[in-house]
């Protein structure tokens, strides 16, 4: 394990509750903090939230943009350190006595600002800030590997080389697109068999109407289908993280009404403890993201162990989506909200009313809805469960444990679905455990009706096995025992 | 006519193409002032920009915005009048020496904070500052008709009660729905034969497929369909307002394929000039909106007169809409995009490539865009066509005269669609005549590749005779000559 090493991680996790947050020192001491947790992170963090997912629940979209970044630093201080090695560049080896923060810092800051302008290339304003922001010219863009600005943008350019075209059409050229071509572009011909007026197969995925509730609604598309077909980091058979297919979703025996009336009577049940569960496991940097830099600050980890730390979590989810993601077109299973509608239709049920509405008995079946939006895939298995299952796999991997105490305070009335109402007084999640982390994550999406049991059932197995993988990976690198 | 008086209108049209204006001066003169056009529009427009319609393109919602808006104006200084009456209250009459703009200012502004906070309820905020940014208490709701806070109040209660179930479903009641209801939603059963995948009949409207190039990409749904049984100002019986069927949509016809090819035909030699009238007229802020202030403006306008010109072009507009949109549900018509797709395929056509691509020859049809997104509606007749031509009709009555006289500074590179790129150089778009300006709208509808020539020809008379209604409707009230 790669831990518990005294250093100096000023990071103050509660900052990073607040998107606004950046580095306001004009002298950033680049000797003594966290360029990544403390400039990087709260630099992308309101980016990710105002332009790509207002929830940080696109989980596809949010995994790659906290993956790539993880990638960047740890390729970028891979060079100061006596065996590490860059997963996608080999940028020779600095001599011990500049292996300081002070140097990878820097580092990690001309990678960052290489990626980011590759992944979100529209907010290059941003970025530009966020180097000025710490006293470093954006526009310094030499490549030599004998000082930190060239090691880090040579990190970060290998890293936009072999991830610019990895299968996810981040570029919108991989589909077969020649003109008026879109980043992440669904390049797989996928087409869902029911519309969202028809349910054509009562056991397949129907797209939902979403709406702002500012009058403009629209039909939900499968989010970035091609992501079951991009290139994994840890996996070398797909085959061999297949799931068992959903039976119970099969409209012609019992199992299909029982999972669907298990669902309802979750709803009808809700208490507030899980209603902000469900909305906390929902957003991908709360949940995931933040719990990294709990462990990064309770356990004093120092800048590298961060980095490594944040390397192996992502990718051990990252490399779970890829497998959920295959495993969801595979499977293009029906979401509660149809199934309920198709079983009851406008017979009453007893359930949860919609926001402030409690539980009510006389909500028609086909104005049902969870606590939380059904995501923008098919259901089996669940991606939150299984991301979170590959999460708590690598923590306890890398820390030897399955230690975790974390508190979050929820404040009253914090909820995004039910504000000022939701929670009805203050209240704290709290986890013992990893295992406590993973099981309230997966039963979480049960909870907040977006998935039947069987799909946070057979999630546990599928993350922890990638888990696995990911800290194996990056052991490896950080020894340099890369094949 | 109401028209050509001096008076102290010194509303700056340019201040409002900048959207964040907001009224500074912390003691506004409510004797000299125009509390609508210099307090009310500029506190409505950014908050329709953000919530509403980024492109302020989703012309139901905007319209219905911009008119009721003008209609709690019109109701609110009608008893400050010798004869004019309200739409929606008869609020009885001041006597002669208060009707002073001092008066109706302060009217305008509690009716307009009661009708916005119906429409725009999750803004109250942005409303609360509006009425404290002038030094008004937005907690004062009596209603004392002796005074013009009571006045105010009253005028936008009432307007609010006739219109909040007028059948546009603002609330999300009107469709049989009592849980988890969204404002604005299809009540109508409406439902596309075609999905964004499959166009099953190519001569029917095909939703498409949207995305902000985040990684979300979203199907379009007919936004409002309900809009077409909404209760009219003016239209007495909507069969009058019918228009011819869209013949040439007709697959089995040749018709069909030439008028796809004239798209295309304009699509490949698009100008600057036409490329930016084509933006201006899409945004009904710029184009209907701001004509009504440089009318006002540049013939010396008085505040009553402002909000006389304003109702008048705004039901115009708005009652056009209702008729349009039960016609674009009745004929359901394909939009062009869908058409070339359809005849063309992955076989190459000459048109204009996409964003900063100019003309090219070898764009497969299905790739195909036009200069604009179509929005989200079927394609006959062309709304905006219609609008513009209402528009028209109204500002000819209301004026005595064809006369317009408008010239807007275009900056190099101010496209939205191109931005940086296009104008290549500084330009203006002009109109002499309202002629003028009503031609150059319907067919920069053509141009932007989002209609088809029939569905501008038959805007123009569609729209001419609900101006005429609107301005006569608008008249009576000003003379309190109603039935």
């Amino acid at each position: 394990m790669f831990c518990i090493r005294i250093a100096a991680f000023s990071l103050i996790l509660s900052a990073f509750m607040s998107p606004a947050l950046a580095a306001e020192d004009p002298a950033f001491d680049f000797e003594t903090r966290n360029a990544a947790g403390e400039v990087v992170i709260p630099a992308v963090i309101p980016v990710v939230y105002q332009f790509v997912s207002p929830g940080a629940d696109d989980a596809s979209l949010v995994l790659r943009i906290t993956t790539l970044v993880a990638n960047a630093w740890f390729d970028a201080i891979a060079p100061y350190n006596a065996t590490a090695q860059g997963v996608y560049s080999d940028l020779g080896r600095r001599p011990q006595e500049e292996h300081t923060d002070a140097n990878r810092n820097v580092a990690i800051m001309y990678a960052s600002y290489r990626i980011l302008n590759s992944l979100l290339p529209a907010q290059s304003p941003v970025w530009q800030n966020m180097m000025l922001d710490v006293g470093l010219d954006p526009d310094d863009n030499q490549t030599s590997l004998d000082n930190p600005i060239g090691i880090g943008n040579a990190a970060g350019n290998a890293l936009v080389a072999a991830r610019e075209m990895d299968g996810m059409n981040q570029l919108g050229n991989e589909g077969g697109c020649s003109f008026n071509c879109q980043p992440y572009a669904n390049s797989t011909g996928y087409k869902p068999v029911n519309t969202a007026y028809e349910l054509n197969d009562p056991s397949r995925w129907q797209p939902a109407v979403i709406t702002s509730s500012n009058g403009i609604f629209r039909v939900q598309q499968f989010v970035t289908p091609q992501y079951g077909h991009t290139d994994p980091y840890v996996i070398s058979d797909l085959e061999q993280h297949q799931v068992v297919p959903p039976q119970d979703s099969n409209p012609d025996l019992a199992a299909y009404k029982q999972q669907a009336d298990e669902v309802l009577e979750a709803s009808a049940n809700l208490t507030d403890a899980q209603k902000m569960a469900s909305e906390f496991f929902n957003d991908k940097f709360e949940s995931l993201g933040f719990s990294i830099l709990f462990m990064a600050q309770s356990r004093l980890l120092s800048l590298e162990e961060f980095v490594w730390l944040d390397l192996a979590t992502n990718i051990a989810a990252f490399d779970t989506g890829i497998a959920v993601w295959r495993e969801k077109a595979r499977h293009d299973a029906v979401r509660p909200f149809s199934a309920i509608s198709y079983l009851y239709g406008d017979q009453p049920v007893t359930a949860w009313g919609g926001p402030g509405q409690g539980t009510v008995s006389d909500i028609p079946g086909n104005q049902w809805k969870g606590y939380l939006n059904a995501a923008d895939h098919p259901e089996y298995p669940s991606a939150t469960a299984s991301f979170c299952a590959a999460h708590a796999e690598t923590m306890r991997l890398a820390f030897g444990t399955d230690e975790m105490g974390w508190t979050v305070d929820i404040p009253q009335g914090a909820s995004r679905v039910e504000p000022g109402v939701t929670p009805m007084q203050d209240m704290q999640l709290s986890w013992d455990t990893w295992t406590e982390f993973e099981t309230d994550c997966g039963i979480s999406r049960f909870w907040a009706g977006v998935h039947f049991m069987p799909a946070i059932e057979v999630a546990t197995d599928l993350g922890r096995s990638i888990g696995e993988r990911a800290y194996e990976f990056v052991i490896n690198h950080i020894n340099g025992t890369v094949d």
